[in-house]
């Protein structure tokens, strides 16, 4: 009985899942690290694996650092101006420039699909005294890559005990 | 004996784990999230986190838009252009135009590589129901960077009950 | 009891943490496949998911190819050309230069923040037969994107049995 019982309560893995929504004021970025940690809180699961994933293919996921805002505004300012609007240029040392040809959502829309393949649409963190492991500069934000305002739902799926 | 019956019967997880072969004909996408699902069906796994990781170098994963394919066309002209072949240009206002040294695979294979570390190699995803959990408009795409078609294995795990 | 006992030792799953440290020489790339299986080694977990996580924002984590060493330059190469340091171009056709403001902690920061950004901060992969289950011709790459010599944590995070 002993040996079973043990074997038992070791692994009391269990999962939770949850969708955060999240209104967007139009490009920028939007911090959801304490969003994600108040829901792990809630989870009741201290230690484990998390899958988060943006249900959307024009904005996007990414780390960056949490303390002066000037580096995320040159982040953007260098994503404005490598993916433009309306039309790109090359680095093959031609004057090539190609316009969109997906422009029926407006001319923000096909540089945020762009800048979402660029960025990270999926991260897989680790939950450790119930909340996430980040470094001390770090925060999970949600980079809005559309001019309007949006309603934007994050997924978030932690398995552990 | 309550106790550690529902302490057993709760935490049912279970892992599965598979690898998927896709036959590329050349430059583009192959949209994978059927295959992943077909896979996530036989697996008896309803609910779980799944780690996706193309075992190459010269492809790579992304998560982009399944409607209108010129999104497709853009993003992979967009990377055409700014990626492009033997040699590239810089962002620092010179006439700089830099020869890649790896050739000996030929001149499409270089700017795999970095399109391949610009976008994903691992996607870290939720299963809910027995299936990915995405947004209405997305898709999983392996995006093959060779000119030539390939044999790509990807790699899926999920952990779950 | 031949039931419960069955439903208790099949899921035998478990997990295992650790931060391993890595002294990086400035900018370029630490292969750090080898440390991390000689971590999964020891943790006596065979087969799982593993989250990796770079605890910082100005170095990043890539997959890439651990054979020909000119891969790795090349795509240093590109990055420097396209993400410069002081100020940066435009693709939009005009002769747009933009100086970054974030710069007080030296002119190599702010472009390795945009690198980071532009790469990977986590990855998640499958464990398979007590190792990393990775292509033939790929390793796990910590990038620095720092001029100078750093210390780097590396989380990583594994469940599985």
């Amino acid at each position: 009985m002993n040996r079973q019982a043990s074997l038992c309560i070791r692994p009391n893995m269990k999962q939770a899942l949850c969708e955060l929504a999240f209104e967007t004021s139009g490009k920028g970025f939007t911090n959801i690290t304490a969003d994600l940690n108040a829901w792990i809180a809630k989870s009741g699961i201290r230690t484990g694996i998390l899958a988060v994933h943006v249900k959307h293919t024009s904005c996007s996921l990414t780390i960056n650092e949490n303390a002066d805002p000037r580096v995320l505004d040159d982040l953007a300012a260098w994503m404005e101006a490598v993916v433009p609007q309306v039309a790109h240029g090359a680095l093959d040392g031609s004057d090539f420039l190609r316009r969109y040809r997906h422009d029926d959502e407006g001319p923000d829309d096909m540089p945020a699909h762009i800048r979402s393949a660029l960025t990270s649409q999926t991260l897989s963190l680790s939950v450790v005294d119930g909340e996430l492991l980040l470094g001390i500069w770090q925060a999970v934000y949600l980079w809005e890559h559309r001019s309007r305002p949006q309603c934007r739902r994050v997924a978030a799926h932690l398995v552990g005990e």
